[in-house]
This record gives C-alpha cells, structure tokens and sequence, in this order.
C-alpha cells in the first residue's frame, strides 16, 4: 500500500544511488595523492612508471631546509621535458612552500616559467582568504600562456578551519578572473593534530569534527575532499579500513606516502559495481531522452539534473581506471 | 562537606533536568512528521484516523513528475472542507516542490487560496538564506488572512549546512512581519549523503557533524530538529533505537515513511516520569509563587524564567498525548 | 627507499610531537578549575592547602540566591588580604554571575575594588559578542591599577556555539586595550545539554559536536579548552578515562568539583616523560644555535618557531609540577 511513497526513499538507501555523488567534480580523479621528494631524481623518476592518479613533486615537508634550493632545480628540469605518458590519465603537481616561508616565491616561479606548466599547484597551510590572495596575485603575474593551473588547498590547522568557508569561497571567487582552478581540499591532520594538541586513536574520533567540517565544506564548493596520511605505511589491512572509512564520509581520495599504498587506496575509492551499473544506465536513459526531445527526466525515481549527469560520465570515466 | 557545591550539578544529571527543554518551542508537538502522498485521496483519509502528530500532504518526493497536478488539485480538495477532528490535537501540513522547480508557486497558490489554510508548509532543499526570501515573499502575496502559516526547512545538502544560520536568521528575521512563522529543522539525510557521496552505517558516525549541528543550531532559534527517516520500515527495533539516539542529541521528532513507525517513534519521544513529575511540580511552584507575588523564584535549584516554565507546561501537554 | 620523505610523517606519529602544542597559551597552568562555593570561608581556606591549578571563587551556581551578598562579602575580605602562598603557582579567581543577572555588576565590583586584585574572573553563560562587550567597558572602568585580568569565558548554549568565533575574536580585540586578557573558554557541558535536551551516555557521542567545535576554537584563538565537569566524583577510574579522552581531543583542563578529583585530574593533563624529553631537547638546541647566532633552526625534522618555543617551555615549566 506505500509502496508509492517508500519508491524513492527505498531507492535512496541502495548503495549506487547514495553514493552517485562519488566522484563530483572529478575532472581527473586523485583517489591516491602520493607525494615524491622534489629533490631526488630517481624517486620521481619511479613514480612515472606507478599507476598513481596524483603525483606531488614535494618541496615542503618532504624536503630538509638545506635542500630547497635543490628541489626546486631539479623539478624545474622535469617540467622542461614534456609530461611523461603513463597509461591512464594523471595529475602532475608541485607542492610549493607554505605562503609563510622565504620558499615559496621562488619554488612558484621556478615551477611556472618551465618550458611545460605542472597540472596543479598544491599549497600547504592555508590559515585565511589572505593567504589566498596572496597567491592568486603571484600565480596571475607568474602564468603568462592562456591557461589555468589546478590549485589544491591544504586545511591544516585550527585557524584554517575556522576560516575554512571563507577561504573556499575566495578561491572560489578570484579563480573566475584568474589563472587558477580550486579542485580539491586536503585535510592535513598531522599538522592539524600538532596545531591543537589532539592525539589520535585507530578510529580517529578525537578529530571527528574537523574530518567531517572538511569533506562537508569541500563538497558545498564542488571541491575533492582528499583524507588524511595513514602512518603506517606496512599495515595495508588497515590502511585499507581507514581509506573505507573515508570514503563513507564523503572523502573522493586519500593522500599516500609509500608507493606500496597506491593499489590499496585506489581501489577503495573506485566506485563499485552498483554505481557503475546506477551512472551507465542513467547515460543510456538521457541519450534515448534527447533523441525524443525530452529535457528534465527521471531514472530510478529520481529527477536528473546536470550535475547528476556529470556525476554518472566520471563514475563511468573512473570505472575504466578499474584495473 | 561538599554537598552544597554539588547540589545543582548533581541535580542536573539527572535526566529530568537535562531533557527540561525536551519540548521547547512546542505549541504543537511533532514527534513523528508522517508523510503522505498528495496525489493519493486513500491514503490522505486514512492518515486521519491515525494518532500522528504531524501530518505531510506530499507534492514532492513522494509524488511522480506527472502525478504533480493530481498531487496540488486532490490536497486543494480536502483544504476546501474543514481539518478533520481527531481525538488529540495535529498538525496539518503541505509539502510543497523546491524552489528551484517549476512546481512550487503553483504548489503553494494551490494550499493557500483554498477555504481552509494548512497549518504548515513543508519547503524542501532549502540551500541558501535567498530561497527564504523567495519563499517569504510569495506567502506574502498569498495569504489574504490575518493569519500566519507555520514553516518547516528542510537542510539536505552541504551548501545548506554552509549556510545554515543565515538561513534561520533569514527566517526569523522575515518571520516578524511576515505571514510564517518558522517552527522547525527537518535533517533531510538521504539527500545529504547523496550530496556529499556519503554512505551510512546502522550508527550513522559518519554524518555525525551534520546531524548534531542540525540540532544544536535548530535549539539555538529556538526551532525543532526532526531527525533522519529511518528506512527498514519493518524492523521497528532499530527504529527505536535511532529514535532514542537522536532524542539524546536533542531531537524532538522523526520523519516517518509508514504508519507502524508512527507509535514506535510517538512513544520514544514522549517525555518519561521523571521529567513529568519535574514539570508538573514546577508548574505546581510558579503557581504558588505567583499568589504570594513572588516574581523570579527557584525550584530544585534553578532559577526558573519564562521559557523553562513554557518548556514544563509543553512536557505537562505532551504527557497527556500518552497512551 | 622511501625513509626521507616518511621522516618527518613518522616523527608526527610519536606522541611527544603530537602533543608539543600541549600547553599553548600557558602562562599559568590550569589544568584542574575547582569550584569552591564563595559564601563559604571554611571551604576557600581549605582550597588554598590543596595542591591545584586553578581555585574558582563562586558567586554564580554554586552559590543560593539568598547567599549571592554574603558570597561577595565572604571573597571581598579575602581579597583584601595578600594572595596566600602555595609550594606551587596558581591561580585565583573570581566566578561572578552571568551578565543578565542582577548580580554580576556588584560581584565585579566587589572583588575589582579590593586590595588585591585576583588573578582572573570566570564569566559564565556568555552567548554573544556584546555580552564580552559589556564585561569589558564595566571592567574597564573598576580596574584603575595599571594591570590586567585574565579572563574565562564559559560556553553553555547552542546560541554561545553558534556566536562562538565572533565571541572570541570580539574577546581578543577588546582586551587589547582593555584591561583584560583571554586564557580559557571552558564547556559548560551541563547548561549546554539543558538547553539542547541532550542526554549524555558514558563516551559523551551526544554532544561530541559542541566538545570538539570548542577545543577547535580555542585553540584558533591561541586559548587554553578546559572540559566538562565530571559528575560521579567517587568514580576516580571513570574520571581519569573521561581526563584522557578531552586531553587527545586538545583539551588542556578539566573543570573540578570535588577536592579528591584534583590529583586525578592534574596528573593526567601533565605532560607525559616523551614530551618532556622533547622539550628539554628543544631549548637544549635553542640555546646551542642562539650561541651560534643562528635565527631560525629544525629539531627533529621540524623547522622551530616561537610558538612552538613557548611551548618547550611551557611543557617544561608543567612538568616541574609532577608530583
């Protein structure tokens, strides 16, 4: 007798339909964000021939004060030869300094005056709309090619969260007139842990409430939300648990330290069975709805709009990643 | 020797006093906001011979795109005839389209020209404190009576958490010389997880921010919070379970998708003895107080103010909704 | 291989760099706040041969409306004689009544007015920014000494959490030229799940929401959180698991109502033998480079700031509290 009324709520609690908005503004999914020190050739060299979706030419954390100067050189050399093929689609970034140290100017000039431009820039400790500004400035002086570089945002501290609408929504704005493109929000929770005094168990509820703030806050921008580092880079089984956790809250990718990590990681946020089967059915219905000029429609009880569709082309663009 | 210091903190573990508030900004009571299909003249009579708080004639989840029209013409039916009796008091409300449909402005013209207002309309995916106005404005223009309409937001999805003070500063801003007054929050869970490509587990840790800051900023306006449906409609003990979850976060109520969860969910939200008694014995003090022109006076305590004492007479008022 | 750029990710795994934010924004310690009842001298005289942080003179909910003048009086006099001594630092406050009282003008002014000034006045209920307003042009006008007060400020209802960074920040503007300064926001968890109807269980999930948005913020604001009270006060085991639980969330403190909970309770927010070693290891090195004439330098894998030097030297300072 309600069926009816239960029809589309019942639809909801299917796996595929919950979890349709996967991979939102995927333009290149980075479920694994896996960071190479800047200034060892043979590491970066190596993470060329892994299936990794994001590769992060590091110049920050990864790199010791007296080797800045190096790193910057040597990813400059990698960006005068053009981007190294892999066999999937990848994201090629460089993670300048943070806006508060000498490093950054130059790791940013360095890195966009090279022959061929980074995919992204990936900046650590945004605290405020400021630090955004700043470096809008700077990359809109530094990209001379009519093109745009895709900005990866670091939440990383106490101040950075409270801040955090405000800074998504500067980026958000300054980025229609200029050189860059907001794509994702990582949540930097060593950093974050360090900055208020927060010890984490295995589950990780003491920093529950800046883990969800952020996944929430990513996902009103149409941002990626990209998880937390998991220390111990042996215990894959574990590794494994957290990156479902993750996912369950909305995270799109996690950020990996150790190439063993990479297969791990990107399984865990390749969508399913159900939602490949949810996103190329609702493809198949809108192609029979254009030809009978239908505009608005619905599938699986649910009215489609065109951020639904996009939903549906990057799960069917992710699934082909499946290995 | 300490027994003087712990005397109030003492008290307030006690769970009469912390649920005191249980009821506040109760005029109605709405434990369990049951929905019914508006296009459905069956169900709509036979939701009035249930002992529900809260009915919801349904135009939009609940209704297929091309039952719209039966949906607004069958509920302006039963509006033109008087609002059933039954044998406690309810609330009658509509569910109208979102405001970013084609639907909505015909959806409320439909309810609010007829002979008899709806005690409440139902305004789904509100995302912005814009959409308020919108609302706010329309109802102005509508409702020719001297007459205010209660209104109940729907908060589904990131942007709406965003947003979600403006949004109830909008409403009771608008409220005071508007034609509504805003009554509650309902968290819209299925439609959040989609949003932000989240997926629950039976605790539901992993929307955890949302759903407790639904509450608290729903209680900080003085507003219900209606928590999440849950959705195996015939596995009543869990539904009780997650009754008695949100009710200890500060819900007041629950959506309710079929007519066995209404006296699961109707009796887990009712206040319990201890907080009757609470509330009949401070009721029983102001009386008291008030012949022997006392003004402010303390019971068990506390000093008690006005919205305490409106808090034990909704608890007094509810306890008579128990069977 | 992959050991560099897993140095410094490791390092962050160990506790001592975890929690080297431990004791930011410590100048006095105040691990343990104890509420002694103002209107009653045996208990204020025995408070001062305890071995605590942080005494809190109450005129506010430890104290019976027909006892808020002798409770003013009562302090006032010890007030006027010099701050006793103890074997170790503390601090000695003054608990007034909430600015919407009739009272907490005359408590200000009684203990503002006496010989000595005490160290910090705790102000409960505090909801919005004219709320620090108010304290702070009536504080400025009482104090005519050339000092300043510290000030802590009491969170206890979902309007305080919706106000809450305003609150803060309206706290630290005013206090630069005013005769104040803010060191604690303390969760009033009692009033504030009153006001919510929230209903604790053991591990407080209820309510997590509010507990971890308090410590976030504090910790923005460069301020020490002080948790909930912890009611059972027999039940020292439950109390030390409770002390451990807001210490990895951040807290710094916890607030105390019985003298048999102050060991518990301090010994659990010191500073464990990892992270004291860590800290005499940093000043160790902050003195090696200084003689060196070095500025900025990294120890352990981390470049060191000042900040993170008041720290050392804060965890330093605690750890001589170890009993």
């Amino acid at each position: 007798m309600i069926s009816q009324i239960l029809g589309k709520v019942l639809l909801k609690s299917i796996p595929e339909f919950q979890n349709k908005i996967f991979s939102r503004s995927y333009n290149v999914p980075r479920r694994a964000l896996m960071y190479v020190p800047g200034d060892d050739p043979k590491k970066i060299n190596k993470s060329f021939t892994l299936d990794v979706d994001c590769i992060a030419l590091d110049c920050e954390d990864g790199v010791a004060i007296n080797r800045k100067v190096d790193a910057r050189s040597t990813i400059r050399l990698f960006l005068e030869k053009p981007k190294p093929q892999k066999t999937t689609n990848y994201d090629l970034g460089v993670r300048i300094n943070a806006l508060d140290t000498e490093y950054w100017q130059e790791d940013l000039k360095s890195c966009l005056t090279a022959e061929n431009l980074p995919d992204t820039v990936l900046v650590p400790k945004i605290e405020t709309p400021e630090t955004i500004k700043m470096f809008s400035e700077e990359i809109n002086k530094l990209i001379k090619q009519d093109k745009k570089i895709n900005l990866i945002i670091y939440i990383e501290s106490a101040k950075a969260f409270i801040n955090l609408t405000e800074i998504c929504k500067t980026a958000q704005d300054l980025s229609k007139q200029g050189k860059f493109t907001p794509v994702s929000l990582v949540f930097g929770s060593d950093d974050f842990c360090a900055n208020i005094g927060a010890t984490r168990t295995e589950d990780s509820t003491e920093i529950l409430y800046a883990r969800q703030k952020l996944v929430l806050t990513a996902k009103a921008f149409n941002l990626q939300a990209i998880d937390m580092v998991y220390i111990k880079y042996k215990d894959l089984e574990s590794l494994k648990l957290q990156c479902e956790q993750g996912m369950r809250m909305g995270y799109t990718g996690k950020q990996v330290i150790h190439p063993s990590q990479v297969p791990v990681v990107q399984q865990a946020f390749l969508p399913n069975e159900n939602q490949i089967n949810w996103a190329k059915g609702l493809l198949d219905s809108f192609r029979t709805h254009q030809k009978e000029g239908k505009g608005a429609f619905t599938y699986k009880g649910s009215m489609i709009d065109m951020p639904t569709m996009k939903q549906a082309e990057n799960i069917v663009k992710l699934a082909k990643l499946k290995t």
